[in-house]
């Protein structure tokens, strides 16, 4: 009945990002994975490495499928007809949701749902991922993929 | 695609609880509005009453139905197939709802979607309206409603 | 230039009040501390003791008037027009105070300022010295009062 | 009997900004709009027109009176016997305000006092009014001004 | 070096609490847990019961200690020598414990350590564990024990 | 019993820091001050100048050993079979330490243990000196030293 678009610069997908795709897969008619580029940000991984890494993570969601975004994310979403889904972990990453939610019903009509991270995955970001491999450790475990 | 089911006391609906049913409406397949029934509980409004305002309320919503469930709300959104839906205010709601969610999870393997409450709407409880009449003021405009 | 104005059981008042209300005397023209009174309540002082207790408190400070307040307090601060101020000590009194401060915006048009708590007496409140005196200690050094 | 001063980089103005002015000003016998000049930071607007865009905003103030900051903030409120008021819109700024607050009292001996964000303007900051810039929307409606 | 006491009503004791002991346990010479004792309570299980299951769940930890406690508990720990240990699950707990921490350091000079509840058992309360049991539910699994 | 590790760049050492690392050697065996050692960052004080303040700061504390850090804390605090201990001052902090120590239990299997900071000295940081020192003031009050 309704679309949903969940956006990030994916730097790299992890297995975070991955369950609130999964769970949003199971409840929306088809979700736009938006993997957004800024060419004033340094990544670690170049766009189409970040690009290829999601898409593979979601090979074996059937509804999901994976964009760019290069221009505002709200205007993407309303071209989709799509609202978006969030990964919230703890209060404060509540509090900017919240605001940011308000933003995207203003300029854009585009309605937000909030989706309460998976305790036991709550400290996995793409941060910590890029610090296990500066540190020279193995990120396989944490790195987004289907069947996990 | 999928169900939602959003539960409370309603005594009263609010327009808060109106605007949560009705962004969830537009995104989900079918929406249970479930009116819990406690016999602990001194409601201000009957269970009847109750029921009848949410009813009413959710009228011009077609794919909106309104039960009552007096057992374990995750045991009835299980039966309905529904994730469960909820309206989060401030930080303070959000710890509150971020632990329902893994109960949810948990027993009965409900998913659980938050909606960001209208900031404008946010001081709307039925725990104000119901100060409002105590004190005899008209809560007309706070009751939750259709065309709000 | 404005009148402020302070509301609470103070049961008993705290040297954690008694800040509140010098630093809101040193800025408004004058404060009204409102002592309210529920006879739904189970007080430990009574409302004859609560109120004098607040008097003798705020003997030194001129421009505060103590009274008492048995409806809305919004209403009081209305006719009274003043403002309302509010000890805030943490995040979640914070998210009690916001919500609070949109009612008495949206029931009588009454604003609210929020003053900081000294982050030494933030732990000093009126449960505490019930409990204190519960246990037998002396609860004196934590009894609002003026020169301290 | 007591001023207050607010303090920001303004780049540029908001209509949120402007709320809190008019709020402080409906209270306060003068208003100090003190805006932020920091070589190291690169606004968006310059020195000048950050002032005159202040300085449009509160002309139907009369109490308000616009002024530049190149030192420590706290400094500057004793010379002119202020308070700070700062705007706050959820637990994350109160979280940060709190801190600053006791920042100034321990080094300037400058009370502080919160006014709680209008819910219905707390997702408007210079942040996101410059963005609107960036990506070619028209921010006019966000600009703080008198009559809004 | 060092003592610590854990407190609580244990009503009753949960694998989260075990999961703080346990931790504590390990860093501790002595870790006391005691069994609060309040008449004005209406326990699910009575002292005796919510004593012996707190023994038996700890069998396995040999420098931990559990005793009731019937009067201030601030006082207890200041005659066992020991500080106190809370587990803390999100931002609403860690305000509480704030609070908490200063009034034991106030009134008894009895200093206070946080753990982290473990994410994943953050959601396992002993009111969660009592609605299971009215519900009908084998509470069995989240029932702290040893060797878990 | 048990080892602890507190951790920081100590950017100068301030009297916060002194204070928990002063309540954990009253607790722990032994605590190692790590200092931590980054190329890419622009200190105010050198490696060695960071270094010989926190040594001289903890000169009367006998279990206290300052060391440098110049990996991952983490493998340092299992080498040294440390728990870590954190100072907590807020809510915005305990969110941020809540999910550290999930990413240090994971990665090393080290232990978390969160101090909360003294109210009274919430407000003292590394920040809050630098800037005293770049406005010309004397910072000494802040700098963390024992006898205090």
């Amino acid at each position: 009945m309704a679309n949903a678009m969940f956006t990030g610069s994916f730097d790299p997908i992890t297995i975070g990002h991955y369950d609130i795709i999964k769970r949003a897969a199971a409840v929306f008619t088809k979700v736009f994975v938006a993997v957004t580029v800024n060419s004033e940000k340094n990544y670690m991984f170049d766009d189409k490495n970040r690009f290829e890494m999601v898409k593979k993570a979601c090979d074996n969601l059937e509804n999901v499928e994976v964009i760019f975004c290069e221009g505002l994310v709200a205007d993407l979403a309303r071209e989709k007809k799509a609202v978006f889904v969030k990964g919230v972990r703890n209060s404060v990453d509540f509090a900017y949701e919240y605001e940011m939610a308000s933003i995207s019903k203003e300029i854009s009509g585009v309605d937000t749902f909030l989706i309460p991270a998976d305790p036991d995955l709550a400290y996995v970001s793409s941060t910590f991922v890029r610090e296990m491999i500066k540190y020279g450790n193995d990120p396989e475990r944490y790195i987004g993929r289907g069947k996990s």
